[in-house]
């Protein structure tokens, strides 16, 4: 079912070359619509679901430039607006990703948007409305309309959400909101084995993410990723041992607690 | 009715080509008169009712330019006001939007102006009383009376209200106040008809809307604004299912709690 | 008896082209004594009672040049003393404010001292006593005594006042203190009728606004100031309804409470 | 008894042209002790006692330059110690008041210390211990001795105290230090008489100034300093009543309270 | 043994010339298998057991050079990334450790990762998943691929940990996590002996360390590490004598509290 | 015995014209065994117990060139590694004091180094491992090893510890720790002696100090220093009264409370 799966899930997203996206919802077609009518879009989902790969897989389809921004507390507008940089005595003004892609009609993502200092997220609003243009006060008040195809998409992880890193309503009530979640067992297992590239243990792999994620009060943070996963089968895939390639690319990762530590190792043992 | 409403209501404001904005109440002939009078304007109202359109609109009427500022917590009165840019090895003051609009009769629209920093918020003092002129004290001290039809207008949104975010008393005492609030039914549907380009599953998509703003106690933090019914509308107009782009368009936007959003989804079902 | 009040009460103060104030106590003759006397004046009373009015007043009265400065939380001791400006590659300084009342013996007037940063209320402290200079630290510690007719006056307003926002007493007790408040009922008509320009309905303006001040457990923070009653007097002259203008003016910038709102529209039909 | 006085009190420090100060107690003696050997100086005592005037009376007798700096929370090192400053496209060290008075043996008078941020406290360390020397890092590491005849002074308000704002005790403990109060009712009657200029009212206004000093737990933050008396006096010798000035220059300054102001009023009114 | 143990314990991976590191566990071969797939590593473990040594170690394995950055609260983006610095008029782009260990192919190691600020950490995401590629938006948005080699390595004390100092969750699941801790009697002798190259009194300096180990509810902050052994063991070769050696590298290093000092000193009586 | 004192306690360490230090305990012994073999030091001691000193003699007998820097809050690591100065339009980098002693293999003492922000701290890190080399990213990466002679002091007062301000302990299990106190009273008087240049009531000062210190629970945040001692004695050499002298230099300096004050006049009342 695996090759089935590569080749297509709700039609043939995939051609050779493109990023691999394997949908799991309606998430390519909100997307499409979205995109098509200029609409901001916001992705909400957990840690390592695929948020960042169905961006550079739909920016591929659109056959548009991707820009992603990585937000962090520190960035200001200036790191999506553009500024001016001295170079050789001379001052000279630098697009930031967020112009560029509105002037070439690209996508600009700004991944866990919420990470980001008030005045970027406000940097966004003009674009984000009727108006659609970009306002460079920095440059003389110069004003950019966004190109045909420009297309601005934020992400961020609602369990990190807090009241002091939220989304304002105003910004959230600009977006298209799609929702993203962990694929279900028989797509993942397709994903674990393209990206890790052995069948060695897989199933043990699968069993063990899925056993993890469904104890929800055994005092972990955070479940384990499909990236994580990943990361396992990759290191078994250079030889590692089950239970070692577990606990380096699941357990330690996802916990500093000796006494939980102590119970995913036995839970990996009992895999193993 | 729509037509009739489009081609005006409270008298005919919209001419071609002038942006569409369709009163709710009186808020055109106020700010007509403190136009006039050269009087400062604060707009008051949720997010997404058209407090930017309806200043769009007056711009067009009033035949003046209109500058607007998204405000924001990094913004500082230089935003505002100008600064030096060096370009080229050279040093050149810039003015900022405000003292454009200052020096061309314009309008200068401050976009949620308790996110400013007080430093900006101050430095509109002495354009809001009798002086009605700037001080730039980094051009050398240089004083700029405001041209005829300078108008400045600020908006916010009293339910983000909060101790530390609030206008001072004293810049409130400056103003001519309009609140507005979400459209009556018939001009709301005329607005998203307008917007959205579609009549398909209209009527369900605002009684959804209704039913969502009549459940103060919904524990939702804001109700479904004009803004995501029209998202929504367009989404339907790209050929998305109606629970589809329901839930995309107004209740993803609106809540992340996974139980609010569960009950969102009965409640748009029960119109699918 | 407007006439008479605008002719002059408590002497003829006002000539043809002399800013318009109308003195409610004493204030003119302590700031007279202070000013003679070279001690600085410490101005407090409520939002809109004619601080700054009584200011330029005087400015004029002494045949002085006025410096008005808007005090905010990111003032720094540069923004009233002067800093060097990069013009045409070349550096030149150039005088805040404070440092060109004092060389030119002109009234530096600090409005909302408050509000400023610590830096900027400690570089008044040697221009406010016996010493009267000012130290540039920053211009190579040049030494400027104040000229002759040099008066530093800076205004607050009690009601602001907190732990964190307070004038040092070291600072409070170099300044010769003026209270201010709203002015007596004949003279506030006086003030609003020349500033309107129009006697509809004055009457019922100044009815209500008395009406608001007196009942002090209203739940508003504020009461309606002389200067809102003007704004509704103006409106009123532009041919809006005696409800919208008092409601534009008066009530909708006092509060934002719904309940508070709704109480005050009461009170404005009663008069209507 | 005056006259006396004012010719000198425990000896004649008081030549034509000095500065006037009256001492209180042996504060001159030990300045002078600590001046001689070379040790740091801290003066405590309230606001307006004459802290300010003995150092400018004791630069005046030890025939040294004197250079006063105002603390403040934004005051850094480089205030202190020096700066590069661009002139006509050329850098310029500029000496600091600190580095001028170690490089000439004057006096640098830190007044309120405790309000400046910590780095500028630190630079002093290495001039007030056994090293009596300044490095200045910026300038490339240059060392200066302190000239013969440098005496650092600092001063502060022990009431003024606070866990955060307060001096450590390293740097206490390398300081000689002075306490001061307001003078006795004779000394305060001589110097009232000499800065105020008139006999008028005068024993009032000290009987008033002493009354307002004994009732110590009347609310006041603080009490009327000497200064506050001086300067009341001054506004009778412009002609001011006895009540008006009394109430501008003492009662107003010292409290911003409704109530306070009234019991004030009544207290003046009884010297009245 | 111990000669055995040098020539290589868990197989020969130290040659002449290669620094000196003596495996615990597995972490060689965990370390291996994540490089050669090109995941970044993040090790976990107390004060001094080895974290940096293994790094150099393994760099030397691999043969790339090693980039160490010492973490701390002020470290920005641009520490890791490079930066624009002006020479002689001019301005140059300088690299950062991290931009030039993805150039190289060399291995960058990140000590206390949790100390950066979030704009540190953040930088380093497009490197740590399937892009691995480094974006400088400073260098106009140049992109750098990770070079064949590259490997990231990040450590931190989970014993330091915080809700404030924390990694994301999304940073955690991109690496594969290694822990380390103080290795077991016999290896540490090893150690000790070749870094502190006496055999003097050797024993009773391992058993004090255990011994104070053993103690974990002693009220010390932390144990003794290997670190602190190997420094006693250098001040014995010095010819200080066991009790003032131990004194100065274990126990005074470890307390500041009196009581606790007094006991770590009868304990190391004990083995005098 | 003074006499004997001064020529040598633990042997004969002070020649002519070398900086005058009378070792407590072993410190010397530790301090050069640390140096010999480049181990950091970490000094601990309370306010004015001489940890200045004994670095200043160390650095003569050692024959190095000794930088000593007072850390605070402000404090970065480019005040201790270096920074690029604009001088006469050119940019020059200049060393800090650290990089400076790397280069010359001097000491460079950090003194108070709990105060200094964590980049600064952090510095070191390279410096006071195996590695002893600094990294200075300004400069281009450029890596320096320490040259020979090269010893890194810091003191701290564990007095003054908090939770904020603390040695992070992968920083403390660095250094070999030496603890001073207060002299025995045979060396305490031989110190004063020498500084203070007078026998005249020195051994009241001394009973006085060590009465002060025996009360420990009087109230007091901190006991009389050394330094205080001497600085009484050079005020009674400068001919003022014992209690003057001993009010000036030792009660004044330790309290601002007036009730701490007053026993403290009570006690030294009882010397003199």
């Amino acid at each position: 079912m695996t090759a089935e799966l590569l080749r297509g899930h709700h039609g043939a997203h995939t051609h050779p070359g493109q990023p691999f996206y394997l949908p799991t919802g309606n998430e390519i077609e909100v997307f499409h619509a979205a995109a098509r009518r200029g609409l901001p879009i916001m992705l909400k989902g957990p840690t390592g679901c695929g948020k960042t790969r169905l961006v550079e897989h739909m920016a591929d389809r659109l056959g548009v430039p991707l820009y992603t921004v990585s937000c962090h507390e520190d960035m200001t507008a200036g790191d999506l607006l553009g500024r001016y940089v001295l170079t050789g005595g001379d001052t000279e003004w630098v697009d930031g990703p967020l112009t560029r892609a509105a002037r070439e009609g690209g996508i600009c993502y700004l991944d866990e948007v919420v990470e980001a200092r008030q005045d970027a997220t406000v940097a966004i609003h003009s674009l984000t409305d009727h108006r659609r243009q970009l306002s460079l006060e920095r440059l003389g008040g110069q004003t950019i309309p966004a190109a045909d195809g420009f297309t601005l998409v934020v992400s961020f992880n609602p369990g990190y959400q807090s009241v002091l890193k939220d989304l304002k309503m105003s910004t959230r009530q600009r977006m298209v909101a799609i929702e993203l979640d962990y694929p279900p067992a028989d797509l993942e297992r397709a994903i674990v084995l393209r990206e890790g590239g052995t069948e060695e243990r897989l199933d043990d792999l699968l069993a063990l993410a899925h056993a993890l994620r469904r104890a929800t009060d055994n005092g972990l943070a955070e479940v384990a990723s499909t990236r994580t996963v990943v990361t396992a089968s990759q290191l078994l895939a250079e030889g590692l041992p089950f239970d070692v390639a577990a606990h380096a690319a699941i357990a330690l990762p996802l916990t500093d607690d000796p006494e939980l530590a102590r119970q995913l190792s036995t839970l990996i043992g009992s895999y193993s």
